[in-house]
């Protein structure tokens, strides 16, 4: 009678890493690692009802997420109009921007996108998705504040577009007086591929700028990638210093499932405490 | 070589509610989602042993329950002799009434029966399942004490009929000199169905009695539900003071498993602070 | 697309314990029981890429264990050079001997092996695993220390050999000064199988040996279990005192998924507080 499918990924590192002024060591570290449960149902005449449960966890030492769905807790009604979505879910104008560029390791572990920020919330939420009409979709959603103490409404808008190599994105998150917007673009020429996004944040007072760009080149089951950003920013974002991201990284495909990997990643920030940098190599398996 | 089924339910709703005299305010709201394992092994001669894992969450924010498997985790050996249950189960007295009668949203979620209580446990017990005979069935469960402070033994019996169109049930539960005891029937009168219990709660000094009635009118695909419960106490019963609960419900079922639903309910206490009501409209679809 | 197996196991038992000089109680209990999520993906050219998630669970109370993951959260890459293992799984050691003779009822719940013990670690390793040579195979771990105070790398030795009916083992590990060392046999003989082992675990200042024998008779679907252990040791080891642990079982197999089973269990230590006894009947499945 059901039909749920079972998926997920496992990706973990061994690492060499040095923060701020203390000893190098050497860590087994989690990159995201996830399992979840997803199902569709045909509800006839166009209409389809279905869901997500999704969670985090730690393959280096085995705890869950602090939120055990907090990755994805979500239900669906969708049909020519488009979706409406209820609950816990990821915020879509991230999915739009910096998520789609990071492209070495998913955006995740030790040289994950440490400048991208905003204000961002996953749960208690309404939201909408178009259908996706000449390459174009876009999505829309509300968290509701819950009359709980130094929390608003949470608005995040995304749009996507992708045409032949060219894909473009953006993405706008709100909530009372802070703010973000992020644009993004990236491009398919033969064996490269090159993407990057530009973010505004405003947390209220000050504002900041986030530059980010990427490449890929692909031979055969290999990919070299590297990844820079920097920041700019005022006030409290310019006492937190210019932070530069440097990241270059090798992955070797042994399926489409899974592949082995190394990287270099190297955050440079102007309070030496903050300065981190790792060498890394591990194995990504999806499930 | 294992035969697991993976199953749940995703139910979530979009609220307007109003708390006692605070304002009004927009929550999105979990209504008792849940996922589970279950399995059964035919071992022959007409013997089989079963079992359940059954998790709550929160699919409005994506927080697992507080007890991960708090809803079931048991392990069952069954025949025609009925079944014996080991580990932690629902008390069978909750099924066989108030969660019978509760027909519009399953008793969850903001329009749940407020009003029904008593010495309920679910966890280290032991229980013994009859086999249902000429429409009649029965279940006696005692959960261990185990030495704890402050902690007795816990009794829980149930009964369940079904005779065509007429359902009848009754609960018994006691720890210590606390105890509840309920009666319910539901009869079905061709789109018609009509359903109510009447549960007496003793607390060891005072006793309180509740009152439950539903009907739920069905055309098509279309559901309309009417639920009223009320209280009547002594002592310190008498001082929460009498309660009343009234709800009003709409469902539209896509599918045997997914509907879409709206509901007005209200708690009109004694003391204003205890006052509670919500417009809701949601979604359920079970996996 | 994916092909995960969901397995488990759930163990339950009802007993009556009695602990140091309190009363004897009735209590529920859970006997390891857990769950878990497990997948291979063949790779070509012999090679294949595994994963396991496993999660205790209690079967008594519904809780998960505390680390949720806690039992097994690895990815691996194996061939014919046998495998490489990264993340949280359980010493291998421990399964080449204390856990290889413990027949009754697989080392869990109150007749668990109450007195191996030594410096062990699920978290954060890197494992490697010889393929199995003419019946011998071994396994290496390292758990990085990761610059916490009070941890050290943690090294796991362990080997197995199987020559018919001869089960041979080794285990072995050490954090810094602390460290164990164990060695264990088990032969079949007929419809008899004996096992045991010796220990010797050092605590940085004194050391400890630990005996351990254990008989298992088969007769159709039944098993008849005695398994018996001791200590001896100096300093403080000594203080704790001699301690015995003495049980026997009695196990039917309702199929190889499902079994039923009694069994008396005693600890008898030098300070009377320890003491500890348990009459136990369970059901343990697997699924």
């Amino acid at each position: 009678q059901s039909s749920v499918t079972l998926y997920g990924r496992i990706n973990t590192t061994v690492e060499s890493q040095k923060e701020g002024t203390a000893d190098r060591k050497v860590v087994v570290a989690n990159n995201s690692s996830r399992f979840g449960f997803k199902g569709t149902e045909d509800l006839g005449g166009g209409l389809k009802a279905s869901f997500k449960l999704e969670s985090g966890l730690n393959s280096d030492d085995g705890r869950a997420a602090s939120t055990f769905w907090g990755r994805d807790a979500y239900v669906e009604l969708g049909g020519s109009f488009g979706a409406v979505r209820l609950g816990n879910f990821t915020p879509e104008s991230y999915f739009a921007t910096a998520d789609y560029v990071s492209m070495h390791n998913h955006d995740t572990g030790s040289s994950s996108d440490a400048l991208y920020g905003g204000p961002f919330r996953s749960s208690n939420k309404i939201g909408y998705f178009t259908p996706t009409y000449n390459g174009f979709s876009a999505s829309a959603s509300v968290s509701a504040g819950e009359g709980q103490a130094g929390q608003e409404k949470l608005f995040d808008l995304a749009a996507n577009y992708v045409g032949g190599p060219l894909h473009l994105g953006a993405g706008y998150s709100k909530e009372g007086d802070r703010s973000q917007i992020a644009v993004r673009g990236l491009y398919e020429l033969g064996a490269f591929t090159f993407g990057g996004y530009y973010q505004r944040a405003d947390d209220g007072a000050q504002n900041r700028n986030v530059y980010r760009a990427s490449g890929m080149y692909t031979l055969g089951q290999s990919e070299f990638h590297v990844n820079y950003g920097a920041t700019q920013g005022k006030g409290a974002f310019a006492a937190q210093g210019k932070t530069n991201q440097f990241t270059l990284g090798y992955n070797y495909n042994l399926s489409k499932r899974t592949k082995v990997y190394a990287y270099y990643t190297d955050v440079d920030a102007k309070l030496n405490s903050k300065d981190f940098s790792s060498l890394a190599a591990g194995i990504r398996h999806n499930f």
